[in-house]
Order: structure tokens, then sequence, then C-alpha cells
């Protein structure tokens, strides 16, 4: 198989950022293995991932991403107390609590792979998997549907009560957990499929 | 511009399911203006949509979709009564307060057209746009990110106190609002695209 080019020279440069992020630890550890994977592969490289996350977030109003202010980032389980903390942090709008499963942007060689990797990642259980363009670059995402986002305070204050809050943290922390299954699924899928896959000369 | 003959089938079909759904008043009538232009148009058909829901739903557990039921769905803004009308409804598992911003599947003819429209909707709003398989059929789907997902209650007692419930109801209200905003910005832009595009043959 011919790569082009464009996509090599794209490919070697986000390698190269990976490495550096990995060389300064801010590189996510629970997702590297499939990053890791993909990246030796000759059809796909990865340009950005997060192997799942729980988020307390600001924002002044739904939707306005853009001024949203993270109190607070873990991508593990949590305690009660952590949420409490970094509640503290709040200045002025809503207050929401986020739960999210994995997300992997993957750059494709061709369409024939990036429907593969598409159709490996629903078997692995991440339904919300698609191709995002197919412009300059092919970009795959793979996702999942689990996801909690309920608001939880306001104007610095949080206004669930104790037992309601401990819930929202129980089912984030379920959502953690059953990401992290969810990628050693797709990671023993990636594997099989790219250790018998051929690459042939077209 | 060649359409295949599958692609023509698939879409007679589709257009006479979306009819007989007309005729029984079964189609949700707030999209149905985006599903006439796509629809009449050369390189596209619409195969499922839904123009954004507040709904309540009961589930075993997290992310088991396959015995949830439906307590109550509203294609518009709701009132705090209706959300306690239907919880009297449930039985057993988790009560969700779930509000999903539109959702539309578009079969295109082709992979341009199919990054066309992807573009489109992204442009209109809908920023969680993607094609999500190419195989047999090339499927986009158009969606936006703003949501809703809470849990609100268990085993036939919802839990969250009033004054929360309200504040849910609202955020709901408030994201079926945009929904509505961001269908009629997608509406013109396609009118605008496809009004002006010729298609051209190859």
């Amino acid at each position: 198989m011919m790569l082009n080019k464009d996509f090599l020279n794209r490919k070697e440069k986000a390698i190269n950022s990976l490495e550096k992020a990995k060389n300064e630890s801010k590189a996510d550890e629970k997702i590297l293995p499939i990053l890791n994977i993909l990246n030796n592969s000759e059809e796909y490289f990865t340009s950005s991932s997060c192997s799942g996350r729980i988020v307390l977030l600001e924002i002044p109003e739904i939707g306005d991403k853009k001024n949203a202010k993270f109190l607070g980032i873990w991508h593990r389980c949590i305690e009660f107390d952590e949420i409490i903390t970094a509640s503290k942090k709040a200045k002025k709008g809503q207050i929401w609590l986020l739960a999210q499963s994995p997300i992997i942007h993957i750059v494709s060689a061709n369409l024939q792979a990036a429907d593969k990797i598409i159709k490996i990642a629903n078997a692995s259980g991440f339904k919300n998997s698609g191709i995002k363009s197919i412009n300059k670059k092919i970009m795959c995402e793979i996702c999942s549907t689990e996801r909690l986002d309920a608001p939880v305070g306001r104007n610095r204050n949080l206004f669930c009560d104790k037992e309601y809050l401990q819930l929202l943290v129980n089912i984030s922390n379920d959502i953690i957990d059953r990401s992290t299954k969810k990628l050693l699924r797709l990671e023993q899928k990636l594997k099989k499929y790219l250790s018998t896959h051929k690459t042939t000369n077209q």
C-alpha cells in the first residue's frame, strides 16, 4: 500500500508531540497501550485522546463552552470530598458535574481503514464512534454513550444535598470503571486485528 | 452525476415510510422542513430523525439501554408536573431525566456530499456531527453537544428535592429552545446550499 507523504508527515509530527507529552508525564497512562498499538500500525496515527474523566465545570450558561472553567479534572474514580474541595474554586455561573467516557481521535490513511476502525470500536462497546471529516485528512473519533451531565451548583454554592451528590459521584465512578473495561476490550481487539491484518500493496 | 440504483431504491423506501408516518401524524413536525429539503435533493435522503426531546427514563443500571423503559417523552418544553405524573409509571431501577438535542440520520450518495453535509451541520452549531459508516451506504449523523443526563430517582421514588428538579426542568427546556433555533439555522443553510449547488455530471 502506498501511503501518501502528507499522511506520513502528519504522523511523524503527531508521534513526536506524543513522545514529548510522555517525557513530561503529561500523557494519559491508561490509554497509552492503545495509542502505541495504533501509532505502530501503518494505517493509523492518533492525534488526541482521553481515557475518560470526571470534571467539575463552571459555565456562565449552557452551551457556552468557550467561557467554561475547569474546577477539577480527574482521570480516575474520585472521593466525595474532592468535589467539595474543587467547588471552592468556583466564582460565578452554573457548576456542572460531568462524567465522560473515553475519546480517541485517529487519523486514518484511507477510507477502508477508517471504516474498519469504526467497526472495531463499535464491537468493543464504543457505540458513538464515527468519521468526523474526510477532507484534508480522514479523522475518526472513537467514543461511547455513557455519560453524566448534571448541574450541581450556582454562584459558588453546591445546591444538591449530600446524599444526591454522593449518588452522582458513585455514578461517575461507575462510568470511569466501565470506561477502563471498554478500553481493555478495544486494546485486545486492536491487537488481534493489527497482528493478523496484512497490509497489501495497492 | 450518476446515482447508483441501490441508493435510489433505498431512497424510495425511506421516503415512502416517511410519507406513511406523515399520514399517520407520527412524523416529528418541527423537523419536517429539513427532512423535506434533504429528501428533495439529489444527493441525500433521511433515514431517521428527532427534533430534540426531554425523556424520563427508567433503567436497571447505567448503560443497560436494552432494558430501559420510557416513562415520558416530550418533543417540546415541559411543565414540572408532567415529570411528576410520568414518574408514577415507574416500577424498578434508576430514573433519569434526559434532555437530548436534535439528531438526524442522512444517507449520502457519495463521500463528497457526506463531507459537505457534515460541514453545514457544524456551521449551524451541530458540533457532534460525523459519518457513522461508509460500508454499504454512507450514513451521516447530525447532532449537537448540549444535553442533560441526570439521575432523579430510584425504585419509583424521585429523590431530588423540588427546587432541584425544577432547575433540571428549566435546563431541559432551555436545551429544547436552543435545539429549535439550531434547526432553523440548519434549515436556512441547507436551503441556501441546495439552491445554489448545481449537481454536475461526473
